[in-house]
């Protein structure tokens, strides 16, 4: 067994099974406090939530309790192995949360037959939470379910995989192409990959600015495109109308590769046939589309990311997730809209063009950081991401009309 | 408002709402911490759950983790106030456990049309958790739920309200009738009140010696007999073939009196007409069926218990549901079965008999706690109460075959 294997076995069994655990947040010891947080004195609060719903914000962990839920069909790059080996995920989401924007969160593993099943069991249980993340379901049932849930439920249901990836990949693109001299709007994309990941990117850079006839999706089958028949709702928003059908065919010209599929599947041969400048983000994890050194030998005039921490420009999830809900919940926002993930990209994208503080290069190991064709996202231990992207996102829910509480007074410094 | 009104909320409120928190058991700092606990560490747990489920128990915080999960039908003495006014007394319940047998606990509230629909919501997300607390379900739904989940679920399903109640109160009468030199197999029994708790307690006399036929039960109609055709098919195991239409009718020369119905429904003339050396259990709460001072002017034989602190012989469910989760789990027992809840009976009566130690005494008040009239149950505070119940539950679950985990070092002692 491998040295690392071991460690990450042991990290999770010793001393305790398990990473998080459920504490209590108030005097607990005498029978005075008991009888204050449970019977009688818990009647109050089932008496002020009963009369008015909202209160549950008040007086329970409501407001600042996230749940990351799945059914474990699409874990990390391991596929679908069911919700029980899915927990350490789950738990590791719930970690991640606390540790990065102090949400008390908690895994949820459902076991169920039907699509429709699962929806039904997540809306039954939806009021427990102020937020639900949905993690690891798998291309192309989590469609539904997201937009089912986000139908049903009151509160913001946010499925990761799909907006988190695209959001921080939306920042260090953009902020990418900005470094090569180029704008969203005229880029030629290729995205290579048609999953839950690769349709939620190319939708939010759309929003960003991105135009759709520019986007070129490829799938297992080869470029998307009018003609083909075998297109599943989610992919027919990205056929084109064209005659390319090949990667080669795509990558002529084209301004920008983004890689949600799987290691090495980009030959050296089709960066060569990209445009000047050119911007390459494979995110295919822990083993990107075309390695970084291949890539960079290829064409000296490239800005490139990945998913790996040893690498420069990681697209990593914790740039947003945490944050972004710590902003929804702080306006107990109803949703996570377009206003609020475009907020999020531009807070991510703001902030890697600033100074870096002396703590983040010492954490991430780095001697200067500068915003450039190395740096074009922020690191994930960068502790000004929490109240930056939390604040945009709140606004972003404020403004568009989705916030069920002011602006806490936090926010609203400068 | 009233000041005790005021210091129940506020407690709920501030400094931040609610009273259980999520927090990290592991080293969470630095990348390294998190390459473990999340990406890429993480696959390495999956894997092993996904070669072997009871490996969650190794990797994951399932095996001390209890869901307390409700539909808010039942809520305390309040009754049907919907699933999210519940949540301060569900999180109360998770605070309970913590603080009484430090597990980690988290509430569900569900939302549902039908009772087949809570059952299937909860069987799904079962396989998250080492255990399901059910609580605050009205009858007669809850028998059915709890039965279809404990054939439908991998992990102990325990509903409180019944069986918590009934092990506290079995051990507090069976005490009882030893003080007043009588045996629980020749006691005439009255049951007021027919709805969860009460079939729960009388099913679990009747494990413990009392004979079923020796037991009068009554509801809003008065003595359930075996005339009668508006009986449920709970009710039904309860009807006698009997003339016996009234309470003062069952009261002639009765031994026992249990109440689990409302207050002041038992009258002194009543209790005058019970058999010599009586026992009277009114746990209606917060104001039982007759108020001890005037129970004892009536009769100066009597051995009494109730569910308030205030008085002696507090029959609280706090005194078991935390240790036979404690047990249960420690040995990753598949159910509470009713060798465990006998076994729980036991340990609990046991104690009550034994010298009480000076921290108990000075946490409830007391200067002098001695087997007798005025104490036949230990005290909530009762430091012994989870080494001692904890490990009879176990060593029964193992003795029965329910254990899939053999009886842990610490519980071998002695």
């Amino acid at each position: 067994m491998s040295d690392f294997r071991q460690k990450a076995l042991d990290y999770h069994a010793f001393p305790t099974p398990g990473k998080i655990s459920v504490e209590i947040s108030k005097p607990a010891e005498t029978a005075q406090d008991l009888a204050l947080a449970y019977s009688p004195g818990v009647a109050e609060p089932v008496r002020e939530i009963a009369a008015d719903p909202e209160n549950a914000y008040k007086y329970t962990g409501k407001g600042n309790l996230v749940a990351v839920i799945t059914n474990g069909t699409a874990i990390l790059g391991l596929g679908n192995l069911g919700p029980l080996a899915s927990k350490p995920v789950m738990e590791g989401k719930a970690l991640l949360f606390k540790r990065f924007a102090n949400i008390d969160s908690v895994d949820i593993e459902v076991t169920h037959r039907t699509t429709e099943e699962f929806i039904q069991v997540v809306a039954a249980i939806a009021d427990t939470f102020g937020g639900i993340n949905l993690e690891d379901i798998k291309a192309p049932e989590c469609f539904e379910i997201e937009k089912a849930l986000i139908e049903r439920c009151n509160v913001p249901v946010f499925h990761d995989d799909q907006h988190g990836t695209a959001i921080v990949t939306a920042a260090g693109l953009i902020n990418s192409l900005e470094v090569q001299g180029k704008s969203i709007e005229d880029a030629q994309i290729v995205c290579m990959g048609a999953g839950a990941a690769a349709v939620a990117c190319m939708q939010l850079l759309i929003k960003c600015g991105a135009l759709r006839e520019n986007i070129y999706m490829l799938d297992r089958n080869g470029v998307i495109h009018s003609r083909r028949e075998d297109l599943n709702e989610y992919k027919s928003l990205f056929a084109n109308n064209t005659d390319k059908r090949t990667l080669e065919d795509v990558m002529q010209d084209a301004d920008v590769f983004v890689g949600v599929s799987g290691p090495d599947v980009l030959p050296a041969s089709a960066v060569s046939m990209m445009a000047d400048k050119p911007v390459i983000f494979a995110c295919s994890n822990p083993d990107p589309e075309i390695k970084p050194e291949l890539a960079h030998a290829t064409r000296q005039d490239l800005v490139m990311g990945t998913g790996r921490s040893d690498y420069p420009n990681q697209v990593n999830n914790v740039l947003c997730f945490p944050f972004i809900f710590r902003g929804a919940l702080d306006v107990r926002a109803s949703q996570i809209n377009d206003e609020m993930k475009v907020a999020a990209v531009e807070a991510i994208r703001g902030l890697a063009k600033e100074a870096v503080p002396q703590e983040v290069l010492d954490a991430s190991g780095y001697e200067k950081l500068e915003f450039g064709p190395d740096y074009v996202i922020p690191k994930p231990m960068d502790p000004r991401l929490l109240p930056r992207v939390a604040r945009a996102v709140a606004i972003a829910a404020v403004e568009s009309g989705v916030a069920r509480a002011e602006l806490p007074e936090n926010y609203m410094l400068d």
